[in-house]
């Protein structure tokens, strides 16, 4: 994704309460769940934040909504573009039909038929490009150049960060108190806006950012101080394989206290958890953090535990086949 | 199952009422949920009452509760018995877990290990018998006759009825009208509940159940005014396959407006919706309320229509270990 954008200013809490106002009448006020099975496992109470429940099916509606809401009218003409082949492709192209501006979204040609036509669903424009990340940019520079398009970053942008807060922000104004706070951890967008919220609300909490294994570059960045590319990420976290951007990494070095890795087998067994005991369809990107919430049991005895799950667009594809 | 039970008399509407105020701190007031997608497709507007997310994964608990709590101290102290593999078993197991009673459940020696082990979890004792409903029947006679256990029926019985019938009492008390309730029908425990709630407190509502088409028992019991039994059912719908009783059907006659019937097809394809779209994962005995509405379409134009979803327990091995 190309890092050039207009709003690397830092973002605060009045920012996302604003982001709220703004997004209200049109995202989900989601669900927060709980579980008590999930509870005697941890010995804690588990707070879950269903974004999978969110419109277009994950928490990305939100930042994508804040963001083409604010555009000039002189941008609204110009249309907007993303290059994706996830739920910033969806929430972009949702946000852009329900606020009447165009949207195209480049993908690759490999992308599943269920994402693509999603996204055709929403009234956006599909561009298909190669399968690799130069292609995906290289087309979106040229349909920008020629058709001067708005680029909508699906993280690295202060609009999109205060949006993706507003889902912690919902979660607090509803259960108060929490000690931790996990949220996925990808490109940093949901935990750039999640820790901004936390921090400042309840600044005795505890942030902490879920990352898989396969693609520790945020992990290792934020151990070093410098930014990762992540290289050849190699997880079923689908949502999770990009790097973070220099504006959400100074967030995240401010109010984030802590990134820790698990396992693609701790992921599938976090999902099925979700699954099987919660009933609810969560992609494997939205079941990280409570992976990464079941690895650090030991210090979570009786406290109040958010867990943002993050979205639920999975392929069921195969599923149906098999059981129809 | 057999049909030995004590509670033949009528159920009406303070029975649920008095279920309600017996059960409510231990049950979940669970979620009624929205789809705009769903409602721009049926051109209505749609209440999924989600009882998936009931404790033990669907309605069942709620009559299993109310059953167990209105027991004597004699007969909690010889506890209870039922013979059954699906949601009616895990609900009873949960509910005399609760209570304090001891429970024993007769399951088929090919049930689902993952029924077994989550009926096993919620404390009860697990006597395996043939895979014929003659097997079942007969071990768990031999069990009551040596053990003194009472028999849990899952359906008919009044108790089970007016528990069941608090999923509608707490969606009415949050939606307030309704023109339409629809819930599936097997042995006819939720619809005749659902049926005396909606007819008392929204006399011009109409009742549908739904049945899978392959199971159509109930459809020509009500069309003839004689219960057939259920033969050889061939559904996917598990939970459907019982035959109404004599007290379930009494009501559904009295307070059920219309049964209609469903193929498989439409029951993977609500399914489907429900997964995808909403992120519930449902059972296809839940998702055939929702098939129904697909199927009436035409009558629903801008009506308020409430659909329970009876439950969500559906067997995720083969899923996750294509995923994994």
């Amino acid at each position: 994704m190309c890092d050039s954008f207009d709003h690397l200013s830092m973002v605060g809490i009045q920012d996302v309460i604003d982001a709220h106002r703004r997004i209200r009448d049109y995202v989900l006020w989601t669900p927060v769940m709980t579980s008590s099975t999930i509870d005697r496992m941890i010995d804690c109470q588990v707070f879950f934040k269903c974004e999978n429940f969110q419109r277009a099916g994950a928490f990305k509606f939100r930042g994508a909504l804040n963001t083409v809401s604010q555009l000039t009218e002189e941008e609204r003409n110009r249309g907007v573009i993303t290059h994706s082949s996830g739920n910033h492709a969806q929430a972009l192209a949702l946000a852009a039909s329900l606020t009447g501006i165009k949207a195209t979204i480049v993908m690759p040609k490999n992308s599943p038929k269920v994402k693509v036509d999603a996204t055709r669903g929403y009234g956006a424009e599909i561009v298909f490009c190669e399968n690799s990340t130069e292609s995906r940019v290289q087309v979106a520079q040229e349909l920008m150049q020629t058709h001067g398009y708005v680029l909508v970053h699906p993280y690295n942008d202060a609009r999109i960060i205060a949006g993706a807060g507003t889902a912690a922000l919902e979660m607090i104004d509803e259960v108060e108190e929490l000690d931790y706070l996990f949220a996925p951890i990808g490109g940093g967008g949901l935990v750039s806006g999640s820790a901004i919220v936390a921090k400042s609300l309840l600044p005795d909490s505890n942030v902490v950012a879920v990352e898989p294994k396969n693609a520790d570059d945020a992990f290792r960045s934020f151990r070093d101080g410098k930014i990762y590319p992540s290289v050849y990420p190699d997880t079923i976290a689908d949502g999770l394989r990009t790097q973070l951007g220099d504006l959400t990494f100074r967030i995240i070095r401010e109010h984030v206290d802590s990134i820790i890795t698990v396992s693609e087998e701790e992921i599938v067994n976090a999902m099925r958890l979700l699954w099987e005991r919660m009933k609810l369809v969560v992609e494997p990107s939205g079941a990280v953090s409570l992976s990464g919430l079941l690895n650090m049991k030991d210090e979570l005895d009786d406290k109040r535990v958010g867990v943002i799950i993050s979205g639920g667009n999975v392929d069921l594809t195969k599923f149906f086949k098999q059981i129809s």
